[in-house]
């Protein structure tokens, strides 16, 4: 039974290393998007996924879609339509220097494309679980209202629906995005996040957390996890916790509420020496989707999300290509880095 | 007395050498544009230059304009609005595979600019010579105005104006580009161009030529320059004539109408092995202004034009990064291409 | 309906441009293989296509696979086994300088595999086309069963049987080839090729042809067409004909002689500015097979075959990465090489 | 009113990240010096700076004058002569591993050219400020005295004097530089350095600090500071503070006195995972004017010191490569390195 | 007196940085092997080194030899024989993720060598010193006898013989692995390794060491050192002691025992920011060697093992391209990492 | 019996492919100069070959010396001394642009070098051939010195000597060469060049020839040949000759004088597509000297000179890294360029 995710997924164009965008004329390129990230880490680990999108029909379109194909991805139900894939370009930081990222999406394929080109019913055949996250119905009015239709076909056809929140300021207001985000919640069974964007989306205080200061209320988070599940009926909530000490070290952690048995649960901490931090939610939102979807237990799952969000960061690129056993042997507590030769 | 263009400037992406894009996945970075290649060839000949467009208050529109500053061009009636800086995707040819291009330019800076934004009298200041090409009215229906109160307002201020047809069949039909090149044309001195181009746009025919077999009707070309001329008052109408072989070989040469002596004037015919011939046509433009704009008589114009031309598609890139010297040895004949040492 | 190869697919490490092996300390890698190769061209033209082979299982043999699957191949029926992948080191010629080749593919896989690995009845389900070249049997004595094994299968599940000769003297001797080779040739519908492997393979004369000096007989072409053809009971033999004029300058054309008809046919003939040359016969053997299976007269398909051997060595590795489009309209003449804008 | 800085710049050359020179074959270029960095900082800080030098009048020269146009420097005082551009060959040290640098800066342009080359009364003309450091009079006897000239006009035509003491053993012996240091410091206003050069060049010892260990002896910065303004007149010295615990990690921070007030103050102290540490003195040099030629207090301008020169350190190549914006959000206290979306 | 080793030299494949196996396409070449390291560290260290193997005749057996020329080893005494040589495919970890690596080196040249390939009375002739390890005689039967072939020959040659254990378990099993070495050890003067080594492969156990934890139990490496000496009368033995806290960052430090004055001593410890750490063992071993062949005592000897192993490792690639007197600065106490200028 | 040569050698700095110097900021490293490539070529045709010259003591001097020790190249006579090495900035030309070169060689160890650092009795023990080019004496006085002590030292030790007259004006005027390689050409045996310098350096004219039309007079080029050999005695007077196409494409072969026979010989000429041509002359003289040392008589000997010469061009960089083998065959006739698999 496979997982469907569905969202938009873009061009990267990244510097070398820790050079800063056009300090040297070449640029590497990739392909990203939450949800895309979340359907390829799948593959990677042994589940059947499929990546449902709009793209461009030109080089720059099947130049993604082959991408995902070539991490086994489905991508049979893709729409073909519209003139551009959006762009990304992103730079990396270093130490105090932040990492910066400049979007060029709008008008994208996916942005513009209409609720009747995607038959939800026919895309769920065959599924058991659908994921999405708050990004998606942020990219126009037009992917919000088919956001919706996609949780509520997927509720429908009987699939675990998840939702990673994913509120990003530069697409829209937490004022344009708690109505739209509460409706999508009402479908939701496994709500992924943090903190802060439940406080800003959906107003849902956690306590005194300061992430810049790297410092985190336990207690706090505990709270909110309680109260997304409660206010919205979800079955799991699960956060990743960043501290940030700098641009190049991250300390890295998840923590999940299991509301069936009104429990915390909370993950092993890394430190992570950071090779690419974007990307990195994605992973734990597919760690978590992996053990949950295979039936793994929420205080193993936990430990899954955390360690495949701490294994992508030490990667370049968005894309969590480990298999699973990579993540089950950091998980169990192999982080010493030895060579496996 | 200085050059001034007027277009738009955009972010090119090209894969190495011979490369498929997305066959490898770095891209070459670089900046181009009709009259933005002009403005720079005119700057490393020697001329003082000026470009005008609306760049996105970004480090891609700040990348393209340091671009610019780079060469001398200068770039202080550059106006910061908009979202996007356009993209032009290009992938090179070779032997009988054609160069393919992918254009991401529609909802750019430029295209999106308002008249109000450019105060041309200020602009045209200090200057006594504006180019522009028939890429930048097919832009929006915003740049075809503006780019007619230019040329209004070049020609008020006494300035030569010189314009590239240009003609883009991805950007606008015949049909709505005749009506404003017509109205842009009222005002200009130097017509560049191609009989394609003037037949298209114009409707004026040249005669039997067929350059996808490198046939060549020399009289069709005179007839086609002058009548150019004389329907629309140009002193000077000047063509590029290509000869494709292939997309690893071309013949070049330019020919000249000079509507004074009412005396056509051909160049030398250089056979390229073509390097990048993307901007071959904007370096012929540009030796033709330099050329005029610094009184070198039409029958020698022709031939800098076409050694320009000629030199430009035998280096990577748009941008014509010779001195005014090296146009001049091989336009004088020394096309041996012998080590300088 | 699809159509399913089988062989091997290798490792291939090449310098960049006209570098040395080793010159430079990088390498390019892609992976190849003649029918790996026609398998990735029939996904690219828009067939179905399979790719059968044996891989070893670490991130070598699975990047091999995910290559495939990047262009669409189907790749259930790939075996994981053995130790290794072949790898095949090449460095490109120049003018008079020869391309080289190194092969390192002893003890692959795929060499090693047993003819019990593979179930031919259930691999030919659901599909109308088989192809195989005189590579595969040529690279062990397993091999050589397993490839008489597959054709038997594939003749009695009633598909179309393809074999390119494609003799290498690296990798066995005429005399060790002959038996072989006759054996299969007994299934095979299309038989691809050019004279001097039929000469070599099965001591079929064409006529004095001395393809160093570019000189060929075309009436010795035909009649060693006719004579395998007949030999064997084939429906279509067709030669791909290369004229050497240098290691950067070939001519390039085909010839196919359809049974039916008792008619032979030849193609256009194409002066190829080589960019890199391997893979081009897998390329003409791709349009050949795309067109048969599609309906195309012969005729006709010796022009998709040449024209899409021409666009393959117009590009940078092994993969024929065209859409059948870009053949279709080589194909019809349009070889001019002109900028696609 | 604009900041003229005075000095050399080189082609720099270093092999990619943590390779050491030649062990592969490319070498990345870039264009550096000391006061050269200083200029393009300002400019992207949003100051007016020229930058004032000798070019040899070649394509080398031409790149150095290029990429100082490109960040907005100004160049009309340039003056083209002599043979050549100095070399820099720098390889990046790693954790016990030193940086290497070789000098191949002997008979460049600048270091040859004559003092009558230079019309200080014209390049000070519009100007407020001028810097120079004390690596420009130590290549050649004949800038040793173009300095003192440089500085005597400055005073003369009003301008406040920078001078980064940047003491070179490889260019001149301590006995050697401080008769023309000791000269050059009587017109300098802003004094920059640190405790170990004021040592060596001036003899005025600071205490006991041994910086291989990391440890500093704060009072004996500050006196060593305050013995500078008061032997030589200079209303601010300030003084970068490197903790050197390894090539990948320094502590990093600044110290001002202002003798107006005769206060000591001393910025944040930043440790930095380093990207690449030449030019993090430059950019503390360019934070300093920056902040001192705004009217920023110097209790606030030794944190825009200091953060320039972090921010600088977490970039390859020299020049500091950020806007005034990214140096205060750094000042301001923001290091947590989150990315900017 | 020149020092001998014996031994295969493989090709090495890696991707750039953090990148994965054929994440990207371009992979970088070197050549490297456990002897080859230690004569090419041995010769840049000032050492008369030979290095003796088997090679294929082919552009990879000669590029592998010319990588040893350029560092001044001695190659006279290599044999051209067998088919390919040995490839190392090898992906650098970072932060929790372990680096990977993937053998190709079955059946190589020197795999498949004979013992009547090596003249040892010969190859000694005019050295003192033999060094080899417990890889070579895991390669293949045939090496196994032809290791002990060479030790016994360089003992009756009067030459000092080292060995480090170097146990690969992908190579041959402990059982298989034990009663070879214990066969070696009976020539061994210098014995180099680490605990886990002696005990997998000897049975001599250290105490409790948990390295995964990085916890280090002193007296059980003494313990086991004191036993090999004993053991097998070895005069010295040495061992690296690495402390894995991540893939990007290790404690390195090494431990000797004097067998003449039954005494032990241990090295400074290095935190080492890890670049790349294959190869660190072997510049360990290259510095005790280059150290007792120099007449250095012990205690100093294993100072220059420790520092040697810890710059190589700062270094990209296996070859530890120092000279003695960067490896005696820092083994001197200078870890500062400041810029040599 | 081994060739000693004696000259410069440089650093090469080149773009990738066809940009321009600094239009990308990465340049190629690689290492040449006259009688360096020639000694390059020689070993790697399997002679024992010597390049004797002056190296600066540090990693650019070092590194200079391990490329040659890397093909073979005995270096033990070098001598280090002076600051620099000399570098040499070369960007390629195409079609009609012409390649540029940039000399930066000035004060390099060698020209600064004094006679006294040559013990030539000592150099030549063990030689039976002494090669330099008219480049060395052009680099100093002391240089002119210097070579006349060698050629007369390998005269005197029984040596053959050849001299290639290598004109460059970029070194020293016509009026100073020719004293100095008058007094040489005494000592020479064989005399290699090309028309046009001997008829600047020595007045010996050719008749009319035009090089920049690719017009060549046989019959003027065998008169300079002759007059040459009896104005100086020499035995042999071979001469490359090229007809300058364009950048892209030359003609290309070679003329032999046999001074016994009084025989002129010519060789076949090879239309070469240029991939780097700097070097072509080198190669030529190489593989002259091979042939002559070999005993190969002069009629084969031009065509082995020509042939290397040809294939030199064909390859990326100065240095032949052909074996002999591959030159035999194309001298042989095979042109075709052929993949060798």
């Amino acid at each position: 039974m496979k997982v469907v995710s569905f969202g938009e997924i873009m061009l990267r164009l990244s510097p070398d290393g820790y050079y800063k965008l056009f300090q040297k004329p070449e640029l590497n390129t990739s392909f990203c998007g939450a949800e895309a990230n979340v359907a390829v880490a799948l593959s990677n680990f042994g589940d059947e996924a499929e990546f449902v999108t709009a793209l461009p029909d030109n080089d720059i379109g099947r130049a993604a879609c082959r991408e995902l194909m070539r991490y086994g991805v489905k991508t049979d139900n893709i729409v073909y339509t519209g003139d551009r894939l959006g762009i990304f370009f992103a730079e990396k930081g270093a130490s105090q220097r932040p990492s910066k990222v400049i979007y060029d999406r709008k008008n994208s394929a996916i942005a513009l494309a209409e609720p009747s080109s995607f038959d939800w019913e026919k895309i769920f055949d065959g599924a058991d679980w659908f994921h999405i996250t708050g990004i998606t119905p942020a990219l126009s009015d037009s992917l919000a209202k088919i956001s919706v239709d996609a949780v509520k076909a997927a509720k429908k056809a009987g699939l675990t629906v998840s939702c990673d929140i994913n509120y990003r300021s530069k697409l829209w207001s937490a004022q344009k995005a708690r109505p739209v985000m509460t409706e999508i919640m009402k479908y939701v069974d496994v709500c992924i996040g943090n903190e802060e964007d439940a406080e800003i989306v959906f107003g849902i205080k956690a306590g005194t957390t300061d992430v810049t200061k790297g410092q985190l209320d336990t207690d706090g988070y505990k709270k909110s996890l309680q109260t997304v599940a409660e206010t919205f009926g979800c079955k799991i909530v699960a956060y990743s916790q960043r501290k940030s000490y700098s641009a190049s070290d991250n300390g890295w952690s998840g923590i999940i509420y299991d509301d069936e048995k009104k429990q915390v649960y909370t993950s092993a901490q890394y430190d992570i020496r950071i090779t690419d931090r974007i990307g990195g939610g994605d992973a734990f939102a597919s760690g978590l989707i992996y053990a949950l979807h295979n039936n793994i237990s929420p205080a193993n799952a936990i430990e899954t999300a955390a360690a495949a969000g701490c294994l992508d960061q030490t990667l370049e690129g968005d894309f969590c290509l480990f298999g699973i056993n990579d993540v089950i042997d950091l998980a169990g507590g192999n982080s010493s880095g030895r060579v496996k030769r």
